[in-house]
C-alpha cells in the first residue's frame, strides 16, 4: 500500500513515517500533503502552553482520554524545550502517556527543536496537516518547554489553553506582556493546592482589564492528576470552537496562520537559494570576506545580496 | 555634538542613545554604523553561556572587574530570557552589577527578546558594533536565559566561555549535542562546591572524545563570587585570542558570522517587502485566503509568493 493510502486509511505507522519524512524536508511527503490538502481543516487544533511546572502534559493526557470516551480521534504533538541546556525532567515527559500511546486512535509525537531541516515550525505545521488528513478530530500542540519559539508555534492553533498554577502571585506580572492575550481558555491546574481561587480571581481581573478581546476567555479550575474539572474544560473547548465557527473568527485565524506559514516558507527558500548560489559562484563568500576585513559593512552587503536575488 | 562624534569620543550617553536607536531599527543609527564600520574589529567579543544557575552574571562581573584593573574598556550585553513565562530571578539580574555600571569605562546593557523591530539578533549585532566603535577592548555577550536563540547569538562571538557547575553529573548528557562544541573555554564556576574536580574530569573526557576540534578547550575551576580563578581565566581568554589571531581562525569566524548576519538581514528585507506589497495590492491576503479555504496548499502558495518577489 502506498503511503498516501496508508495515511487516508488511518494507518498509524504510515502516518508516523510521513511525519518523519516531513521532519527531514522530504519532497515526497510534502507532495502528499499538497495533493491531500483539501482533506485538512476538519481537526480542531488546540495549543497548550503556560509557565513551567503547570502540569501541561498531564492535562493534555486527561483531555485526550476524556475525548476518547466520545470516540474522537486524537493527535498530540509535544514540542520539546528550545533550551540546549536541558534539565533532567525531559526524559520523564518522553515516557509519559504510555497507556494512551497504545490506543490505535491516538497518535503521539514528541518533536525536538534541532536537527529538522527547515526548522521546527515547518516540521510541526507539516505534522499537524498530516494528522488532520489522518482523520484526527482534535490535535493538541503542547509546549514541553516554554521558549518564545514554541509559544509562537502554539499560537498557530485554533484555540489556545493557557495552563496556570495556584500561587503564581507576582509571577503573573512576570509573564511577558502579550502572552496572556494568546489564551482563549485559562485552566488553573493543581487547583487542589492552596490559593487556587485567588489565582483564578487575579487572572480574571487581568483579563477584565484587557480591552482588545472579542470574547472574555473562561477561567477554569482543574486538577488534572485527579481528573477533576476535565469534563468542564472539554465543554469549554467545544464552546470555543462553536464561537470560532459562528463568528467567522476561525477563518480569520486560519488565514492569518496561512500568512505566517507562507512567509516562513518563502524565507527558507530564499536562504536555500542564496546558499546554493554561493556554492556555485561564491557570491556570499566574497561579500562576507569583505565584511570580515572591514572594507564593507554588513548592511551594504545585505543590499548587494538582496539585489542579486532578483537575478537568481 | 553629533551622535557620531559622541560615539567616537567615548560618550556613554551617546552610545546608549545609539543602541536604543538600533533596537528600534532607526535608519540614522544604522547609517552611523555603516559609515564608521572600519572602526570596528578591535574589540575581543566574548560570549558567556551555560546551563541555568551557573552564575554567569557574577562571572561576567568579575571578569569585567579584572580587566578594568588593566585599564581595559568593557562592554557587557546581557541577553534576557527568551521564555515569555519568566520566573522571578530576572529582576535580580537586572539590578546586578551596580558598582560596575558607575564606571565610566564600562557599558552595561540588558536586551530583552521582544519588541525589537528586526529582532533581538539584529539589535545585539548592532549594539556590539557600536560598542566596538565606542572603543571597548572587550565586549561580553552573556545569556541570562538559556534558549536556543540566545545561544545562537552567543555563537557569533570570537570566543565562547561555557560556564558549568559542579555536580551536573548526568545533566551533561542532557546538554544537547553540538552545544558543548561551541565552548572555547570551559569555566566550572562554584568550584568551592563538592564534586568540582569530578565535573572537570568529566568535561575533559567529553572534550577528548570529540575529534572535530582544532584546539582542545581549556577547562578551569573558578569561584566567581570569591574571585577565585578569575586571573587564570583572563589569561586563557588572552591565550584564546592569540590562538585565533595566529591561526587565522579569527578571520574565519568573523567571515562566517558575517555570512549569518547578512542572510538574516536579507530575510528581514524580504519579509518587509512581502508585507509592504501586501499592503498595497493584497497579494499575500488573497493567497492566504485561498489557503484558509483549502483550495490552495501552503507549499504551492509559497511558490507563488516566491516567484512574485522577483517582480517586486
Amino acid at each position: 500500500m502506498q503511503l498516501e493510502e496508508k495515511l487516508l486509511n488511518g494507518d498509524k505507522r504510515g502516518c508516523a513515517k510521513l511525519i518523519s519524512m516531513v521532519e527531514n524536508n522530504d519532497k515526497e511527503a510534502i507532495d502528499i500533503i499538497k495533493k491531500l490538502y483539501n482533506h485538512t481543516g476538519n481537526a480542531h487544533i488546540i495549543g497548550i502552553t503556560g509557565p513551567p511546572g503547570g502540569g501541561k502534559s498531564t492535562l493534555t493526557d486527561r483531555l485526550a482520554k476524556a475525548l476518547r470516551k466520545e470516540d474522537k480521534k486524537i493527535g498530540i504533538i509535544a514540542i520539546d524545550p528550545t533550551s540546549p541546556f536541558s534539565g533532567g525532567s525531559i526524559l520523564g515527559d518522553r515516557i509519559r502517556m504510555n497507556d494512551l500511546s497504545l490506543d490505535k486512535e491516538v497518535f503521539i509525537r514528541s518533536m525536538g527543536t534541532r536537527g529538522y531541516l527547515g526548522g521546527l515550525s515547518k516540521a510541526t505545521q507539516g505534522a499537524v496537516k498530516l494528522l488532520d488528513i489522518f482523520g484526527c478530530d482534535y490535535i493538541f500542540i503542547e509546549t514541553v518547554g516554554v521558549g518564545q519559539s514554541e509559544v509562537d508555534i502554539v499560537k498557530t492553533a485554533d484555540t489556545v489553553i493557557m495552563v496556570m498554577v495556584p500561587g503564581l502571585g507576582d509571577d503573573i506580572q512576570a509573564i511577558k506582556a502579550g502572552v496572556m492575550e494568546i489564551g482563549d481558555i485559562f485552566a488553573i491546574n493543581k487547583s487542589d493546592l492552596m490559593g487556587a481561587s485567588k489565582t483564578a480571581t487575579e487572572i480574571k481581573m487581568m483579563l477584565d482589564m484587557s480591552d482588545n478581546m472579542e470574547r472574555r476567555p473562561p477561567v477554569l479550575q482543574v486538577t488534572a492528576i485527579k481528573n477533576e474539572g476535565i469534563d468542564k474544560l472539554v465543554d469549554e473547548i467545544k464552546n470555543q470552537m462553536n464561537y470560532l465557527e459562528e463568528s467567522n473568527e476561525l477563518y480569520e485565524r486560519r488565514k492569518n496562520n496561512a500568512k505566517t506559514e507562507i512567509i516562513k516558507l518563502v524565507e527558507e527558500d530564499i536562504i536555500n537559494l542564496i546558499l546554493k548560489k554561493n556554492e556555485s559562484i561564491g557570491m556570499l563568500d566574497d561579500i562576507a570576506h569583505e565584511v570580515a576585513i572591514k572594507v564593507l559593512d554588513p548592511y551594504t552587503a545585505k543590499d548587494r545580496v538582496f539585489n542579486s536575488i532578483k537575478e537568481l
